[in-house]
């Protein structure tokens, strides 16, 4: 049983890694095949057999991942504390829904849910973080940022409500109005949510490009407000490449750590 | 009175933080509800019940903050320099168009306008900054690479207006040119201030796409310039890091002016 | 003429720095002006007197840069160095297209083109830089990085030019192939040049969406190639950072100087 | 021999920068030729004598890369090594697909890919590289961030899974919803493989808007995943930026470690 829960729950020996690896190909194949699943060309007659051999291979799969929680509940010192630990509960939710689909109707809506609960396997992929201590240093870089975060969003939210209420005012109300509506029908700007959702887009620099301004005086807000949320966005890059240089710079001064220059005695 | 005071103004009471919890909590309501109200779908008939109750509970909002904004002059130390404040008067900004509703005809335009004065509440979300020092580290960090901003700035404007000029008259001017009007009538690029709003879209990589080059020449020059604009762009990401990498460096330092474990003597 | 040129030439004065701002307004009027005519709603008849107050306001601009450029001319040392110097060709180049335009056409192509040179007067903004330090050191970081550069263009070159291949085999040759011309008629790669494109406008993240994958494949191939060109764009970026936090830490230490810790004296 | 060895293998040499320079310039106008080649345009009557000239200049070019390729196999101490070696394949790759077109019929599919063979020619440039210590500077930083690019890619393809599935149920299988297909037919979300496509174009920031929520609560669901996703993607900058930093620190430290001025004790 030892020797089990090493292999499981530890990968520090060599046949833990191996369970690791193999286990991440399994949790990476299932991903694709509930993904393809989806994929409306396979559900004509042609690729029949196709999809039939993805629902195999994740059933296949799915007994695999059973048998793993299973044995990961006998060889744990505390069944319970796992069972209700966050990857207990991602490895229970992984499994159950393929076994519910046998009590749901085939084409009903809740079995597509179910299906889609299966995808949640990915975050097991996580699970195997603990190979590697780069997780921790990020983590820590980040919780470390967490105020500046706060303060951040404050002044994203803040940018976004006034430039969304502000192009929402100068492509919607105030240029080419309908006598009728007193809306501009050719504006993109439709509401002043559908506004914010643009301001975040363009401030993220995604740029959809299906909101856009079209009178002259939106475009030159717009250009001004693209200027000003660039400026803005990049602010956070900044704090969180601080806090890693920051972390980078300690451990390698720790490593260093010269004798005190009075006393000569290395503290 | 002063109990209040150190409610209302103050954070570091743990009833102060809840006063502050609560009005962060009603201003974002508050925002929501105005956002909301701008809805095309809300106004039809059938959500006249939902738009009622978004008013209702718009207004229940205001006073609220009315109370609030009376409650702070009340308790200011000096109610006039508060009044004249910025923070003062974002207070009256956000209770007072709601007021003036009363004042003008229901269905005209400055109805709209006024109702959209009250997103400047969503400025009072900064005003919940002074919990955290970090707002001054950031502001600090901005400030100190002001100059650098502003140069930054001036090439901006330079590379914008010349490669504005460039695409303007290579898209629009030289190739596939009507007999006519003397310009290529596909070309994008109508204007030199059109061209320059692509070239602001284009250099901060946000790329609507509503404004693309069409001829090949068009094209090449495009693409030279995307590269030559994005390794602009990057730059002031640069300064920003460095100022913060520099902060926290000179903390760090200041924090380790600790004397030696063993002599205790400060290097 | 001492006076005189320490007011134009030199920013330390008083009368200098009020020089500069007033020419950095006219600098900026002009451009405005200049761009401002290519607008082709300006050109209607309703409009005349607007262009015409642009035209006259441009004029008087010009005249003012005429006077500006003789005076350099008359209080500059060696005016002949300053003639051929790059700041003398810019400034010569901002009047002389203004000037031209008397002896040619007035409708004629050639017209428009001079007009457009004008728009180099934008470069003297840049002039004003002298005023300020941290342009050496944003040109010292971009110079120090230069090899580094040439390197990043180089891998960029590559990668453009094998994902462009890649794409366009993919989306044009392979899938979906029209019988008679061997390719894809719906595909959006129709050549290895608009491949690459297509490549940098991708791999710069501006992504303005005219050229997207069409067949599965394709999309597969290219959200691949996205995240490993994403990677790397973002490595330059890294590159001028860690110059000016080099360079901001080099300051820092040298502001510093403390004693040597053996003989107690400071270098 | 050695002689020749010194001017194609080294560049330390005047005669082995100009080789260098030399072969970058034929590499770059080798690799223009190919991909014109592609462009439907050329390809029209009219065109016929320009590609004539590609085409030749392309024969002569790759009788040249011919010939240097022999030269470095004779000029070489271990030809077979050289020859097996991922620069000698690719200098071979870059040569030979031009001489089998010979044997091969003239319209054929195979002939369009043995054509886009030679742009292989491309990773030449990088040979090119062994010129600056730039490049094994970027690589170690990039190698140093090993470990950390693997957890990215990791959190990278949870964040690309989770989000793609949410959107893929809110827009195709929650609102609008057609009675017999059971799914929205104005979707652009149409699988969960393409759902991930767009949770990849939008969280690098490219945002092409060939993909876009069409529901308000895909574009409110959308507008936060935007958000957290651009959090997400600036992390692996900042890791880069640390180690580029930290490498350049440790430089400049090594670089101090000089001997006071005044006593001439190295602390």
């Amino acid at each position: 049983r030892q020797t089990m829960y090493d292999i499981i729950f530890e990968a520090d020996t060599p046949a833990g890694r191996w369970f690791d690896i193999g286990l991440l190909v399994a949790i990476l194949a299932s991903i694709l095949f509930v993904a393809l699943e989806t994929v409306p060309d396979f559900r004509e007659p042609g690729y029949a057999r196709l999809l039939d051999a993805f629902t195999t291979a994740e059933w296949f799969l799915t007994i695999l991942f059973t048998i793993e929680y299973i044995l990961r509940l006998l060889c744990s010192r505390h069944p319970l504390r796992y069972a209700f630990s966050f990857w207990g509960i991602i490895d229970l939710l992984s499994v159950v829904p393929s076994y519910l689909t046998f009590f749901v109707g085939s084409s009903s809506r809740s079995l597509l849910t179910l299906r889609s609960i299966r995808l949640l396997r990915v975050f097991r992929v996580l699970k195997l973080w603990r190979m590697m201590n780069e997780a921790d240093e990020l983590s820590y870089a980040i919780w470390s940022a967490r105020n500046k975060i706060i303060v951040f969003l404050a002044v994203v939210l803040v940018a976004v409500t006034i430039s969304g209420a502000l192009m929402y005012h100068v492509e919607t109300l105030l240029f080419n109005v309908d006598e009728v509506t007193h809306v501009n029908p050719d504006s993109h700007f439709t509401s002043i949510p559908q506004s914010m959702y643009w301001a975040i887009v363009t401030m993220t620099t995604v740029g959809y490009g299906d909101i856009v301004p079209k009178t002259s005086i939106g475009k030159i807000i717009s250009a001004v407000l693209i200027l000003l949320g660039y400026s803005l966005i990049i602010v956070p890059s900044g704090f969180v490449s601080a806090e890693l240089v920051g972390l980078r710079t300690d451990e390698s001064q720790n490593r260093e750590q010269h004798p005190c220059s009075v006393c000569e005695v290395t503290s």
